[in-house]
């Protein structure tokens, strides 16, 4: 690994363009561990909010942009992760934290519509899409179901999966709310049940599964969707280079690496070309910062302030 | 596919030299399922014995030659899978039956010796293991495990998850019984509950696994030693090209497709250079006859029979 001599501390130098992207960015998917709070369960269930990461959040939306959290944890229901946000300190709504679950319920109803769909997962998932109107397909009638979800599922039995497995046999496309191998926690790395499952159903099936969480395009379009604005104008910012960051990149947005995740600061050398952040922060409170620099310089281009008025920066 | 005008029915032409490998043969792996039996569960249990099967091994243990019964299963112990075939007809004793449990205990025995081993497995596995002696590693202490081994378990829980993942995290090798996707029953497809453990845990830990039951090297090497002959010197009979034929092929020895199981005739044109079969034949007796003929024939090269006598033939 080589590192150019005038990197940032990061490994990474902003883009000269990065005050015109980030003046023309609409809406703000924040990621929630590691990037909002630090937790020891997914969803920042039971977390702390990260220094500075409640009024960065506030003082992204007081710009006028709408903004989002989106873990990829299915194990707790959007309305839980929200309540458990505002506790923090975040002003959140409940239809402002998306999880697979959201992406999955509006996927399933647009695709399948009143055909059953097979879920091989925990509440979190099962109540969000039943919620949303998706018709549940009976586990003794697999053949009937339209496609499988496959999510966080704690309560795995034989007769799941072989329910699931004939669904698929069947001719059902498998759909999968994340396939993350593991999870930091406070303790230590956990297995990722979700991506136990659908790894160990798409072998036995020997069938390809979509991903619906981050990173994927579906993901994206929900979540802009929510957002009210197009993808391409979204700001993704997260501790995960494969998750946010690809996504944000994808889909021509704007990809913002936190460093106080799982990566920490990476060299730029070892960091794949669909992977590179346009910037690297060690806070949001820098995100935010930022972006009311590249509002301000606009509406002032000649007089760009050097440095913030303090009102506006947030404890 | 194209198959030359010229072939036998089974799409499969036996080489010239095949009395002459018959005659070398010292000793004889027969698969259980599709081979001996067939019947609804994995070993043979509940099963009836194929037509001719039990007179076609009695003839070729008759002839002097070693014999043993090798099941992927790792959901039952070999004395009750013995048992079972007994009941069936079979003249098998407990030691003459094989599962990936027998070569594991082996290789645990040998590789780790004292040193506590990770079993997430059933009774078939665990039973067989500790019974030869092998350290069971204590769940809550996973990180002390030398080696991780994955079987058949119905009784999965994340806990057993998470122990294993971090046992492997730690360093230990993954050890696997069988990782088939999908077994035949009477009523319908199963869905490998071995494979999707292993599949899934080599996915959340990011390792490969090392399979101890057919087609590897190991299992091969356990099986000759089983019968007290070289692996070169092993004739394997069984319904599935990828293992048993495989297994043979890799080792030097005779490998034998039998049409009474899973893949029934192949078309030479589909099969795979490592997994051609030396002979393909259509029941177990067609094997006794051909090694009694090659037997015969050595002894009287001249005046080689050109039918077998019918009391050595069996019923």
């Amino acid at each position: 690994m080589t590192t150019a001599p005038d990197q940032h501390r990061n490994g990474h130098v902003p883009a000269p363009d990065l005050p015109d992207r980030l003046r023309a960015v609409r809406g703000v998917v924040f990621d929630i561990d590691g990037c909002l709070v630090l937790g020891d369960k997914p969803g920042g269930h039971g977390g702390r909010a990260l220094p500075g990461a409640v009024d960065a959040v506030a003082a992204i939306r007081a710009t006028g942009r709408p903004v989002v959290a989106f873990t990829n944890g299915s194990s707790q229901v959007p309305a839980d992760i929200a309540a458990g946000l505002r506790l923090q300190g975040f002003d959140l709504a409940d239809d402002e934290v998306l999880t697979p679950a959201v992406v999955a319920a509006e996927v399933l109803a647009e695709r399948y519509g009143d055909q059953p769909v097979l879920v091989f997962a925990g509440p979190g998932l099962v109540d969000v899409v039943a919620a949303a109107g998706v018709v549940l397909a009976d586990p003794d009638r697999p053949t009937d179901a339209a496609a499988v979800l496959v999510g966080w599922d704690v309560g795995f039995t034989r007769d799941r999966l072989q329910a699931a497995a004939e669904a698929i046999w069947n001719g059902a496309p498998m759909l999968v709310a994340s396939d993350a191998r593991r999870f930091a926690s406070a303790s230590k790395p956990m297995a990722g049940v979700g991506g136990f499952i659908a790894q160990g159903l798409s072998y036995v099936t020997d069938t390809e599964y979509e991903v619906l969480g981050k990173p994927s395009d579906t993901a994206m379009l929900v979540a802009a969707r929510r957002l009210g604005v197009a993808p391409a104008d979204v700001l993704v910012a997260g501790d995960d280079l494969r998750l946010e960051v690809s996504m944000a990149r994808r889909a021509g947005g704007v990809g913002v690496l936190v460093t106080t995740g799982v990566h920490g600061r990476v060299p730029v050398g070892e960091i794949a070309a669909d992977q590179m952040p346009d910037l690297v922060v060690d806070a949001l409170s820098e995100l935010s910062a930022r972006m009311l620099l590249a509002d301000a310089t606009a509406s002032d281009p000649v007089n760009a302030p050097t440095a913030l008025p303090a009102d506006r920066v947030g404890a």
